[in-house]
């Protein structure tokens, strides 16, 4: 990232966290395979054992109740596939995936679950923000946006399975996990040479695992110290000056408690794809919709769940703030992005009143 | 890896290669999502099409084919599942997971295929080194330890999917690749926001992916230019020295053509697990078996396929050379080797003397 670039986009993936950067850097130095026996591997070993730790730590878990996988995608295809649940169209692709999407959305974006331990339900929503009430024995939470920016605890004692990644909150690309059992015979298992206790085969990741680990650390420390209370407050203070600059932005999912760090608003008239082309070019990197498809630009499911109409779902954005964004910058995008937003009303303006 | 040891087990993992550890480092610190259409989205796009063309060209294939995995172990499963394959027992457990083993295996580890389009076989044995001859056609080929140590054209020609993983080849671990078609639709998939060209969802391993593309970049190069050569008149010369030091060593599979780092060797009534720890204690690497399911010492079933007696294959280690290894360190192992080997005899002699 240049450094004049801002970037505002941590839902989609945040920045490496330094202490993140630094346990992967020693575990690439680590020459050996856990699965050896001789020094190299127990060292190895050693350190996926300590990420272990530190993440069972972060979300209030035993260690043996952590799966490491190669992301929250392969998280919801080992935990999902084959059980038939139900789930709301909000969900993140990998989750409606395997997942019959008939649960009932309310038009703020909260789930209502009749069955709870036959339905998944996601944590947080990325694109919105909106945190759902887990109800009590629920089967699998996406707890992918969650972690790292609100306490698990509820989360954790609510839902049999918690689905993670560790890019979200400052640790590498490439590695997430599931918190809680996971039998070896599901229907949908790598096999192999038998890690993470059988459940996940395959030699493993050990440094993006290292990194999960210190970021997690990192990321229940910076929930207890009260660090997203402050972007809490810069997001709110920029809704308002948004609202300033433009007049006529629509807020939303801006009704029920949210992510501290997510503000999705829309300015009808001003496609969101468009929104992110122009404000790239003037070096601010925000999102339309979610990040989860190779180049793809399409209506947003979530906020067609909430029934948000077309015309205002498709002139939606995303900006999702992470720690070190200060004001200034924030106050910098309102401003460039109230200026091209005038600009776009005046030009509709003067189309229509052409012949 | 401490200077004073010397690392013999490149099979079970190769250290991170230079120009790998390079990319990986530059990876982690491009921010985006790949599937971000801003500035640092297209930045972290650009690495894996970068790593995919590496990696496309080091085994002579089109970028397209490319799908990248976090292992060799997803690869086989993705590849593998629901297809009822034969494959013989000498395969790797991600192999055998998924296939009936059920090829016969001859004395020196060569398989015979009667149905290639409907069979798996190695290009190489991790444990034994030993070569298959790829019949045309063959559906699918795990050429895991053969890439980066023999030129691939001959398996990619012959293979309709290769297997591949990184940090066999100085890449880091927790990334692998299919080289090959593979349709969205399989028994077996990672679904969710459409990666790999809809083959395998989910955020991209970029720091891994990164890797691969440079280690492989690096290992056809080494390929090219004779390395292996070498490193294989040092196993000839380790092999004659441990017959001089020893005497009764049995070498395994050590009739055909072999890969150019690997010997698998038996000291009768010296385990194999237990020459591991003591040659470890004494600053060297080594394995008995292959190094793939958790702290697991098991009887290797490769050296069952191929009906090495019990009493000693349970006494057979195996050292694998990589680049960078000299004769003096494999000297000063087979000086050291030998002597325990001796204090062994002499004492299962004392043993056997006494009343």
């Amino acid at each position: 990232m240049t450094p004049d670039r801002i970037y505002l986009d941590w839902n989609a993936t945040a920045p490496l966290a330094a202490a993140a950067r630094a346990a992967v850097h020693h575990a690439l130095d680590t020459v050996g395979n856990p699965s050896s026996i001789h020094t190299e591997g127990r060292q190895a070993r050693a350190i996926v054992d300590q990420a272990r730790q530190d993440l069972a730590d972060a979300v209030g878990a035993d260690p043996m109740e952590v799966t490491f996988t190669s992301g929250a995608t392969e998280s919801a295809a080992l935990t999902l596939a084959g059980r038939d649940l139900q789930s709301a169209a909000i969900e993140h692709d990998c989750i409606s995936a395997w997942t019959h999407t008939t649960l009932s959305v309310d038009t703020v974006g909260r789930v209502t679950v009749p069955d709870p331990a036959r339905s998944c339900l996601q944590a947080a929503n990325g694109e919105t923000g909106v945190l759902q009430t887990l109800p009590s024995g629920i089967a699998v939470s996406d707890a992918t946006q969650a972690f790292g920016k609100i306490p698990l605890r509820a989360a954790r004692d609510a839902a049999s399975q918690l689905l993670l990644s560790a890019h979200k909150i400052g640790g590498p690309k490439g590695v997430g996990a599931i918190v809680g059992q996971l039998d070896e015979d599901g229907h949908f298992r790598i096999r192999g040479g038998g890690q993470e206790f059988g459940r996940r085969s395959g030699t493993e990741n050990i440094a993006g695992i290292a990194g999960f680990g210190a970021a997690s650390r990192m990321a229940a420390a910076q929930v207890r110290d009260g660090i997203w209370q402050e972007l809490q407050a810069l997001r709110d203070r920029l809704e308002v000056l948004l609202q300033e600059v433009a007049g006529t932005v629509v807020l939303i999912g801006a009704g029920p408690e949210r992510l501290p760090n997510t503000t999705c608003f829309a300015l009808p008239g001003w496609k969101g794809s468009t929104q992110v082309i122009e404000m790239d070019l003037a070096g601010y990197a925000i999102s339309a919709g979610s990040a989860c498809a190779s180049g793809k630009v399409a209506p947003s499911s979530a906020l067609r769940a909430m029934r948000v109409p077309d015309e205002i779902a498709e002139c939606s954005v995303r900006i999702s703030l992470g720690p070190g964004i200060i004001w200034p910058q924030l106050e910098a995008f309102a401003t460039e992005w109230g200026r091209k937003s005038r600009r776009r009303v005046q030009e509709a303006g003067a189309a229509g009143a052409s012949p």
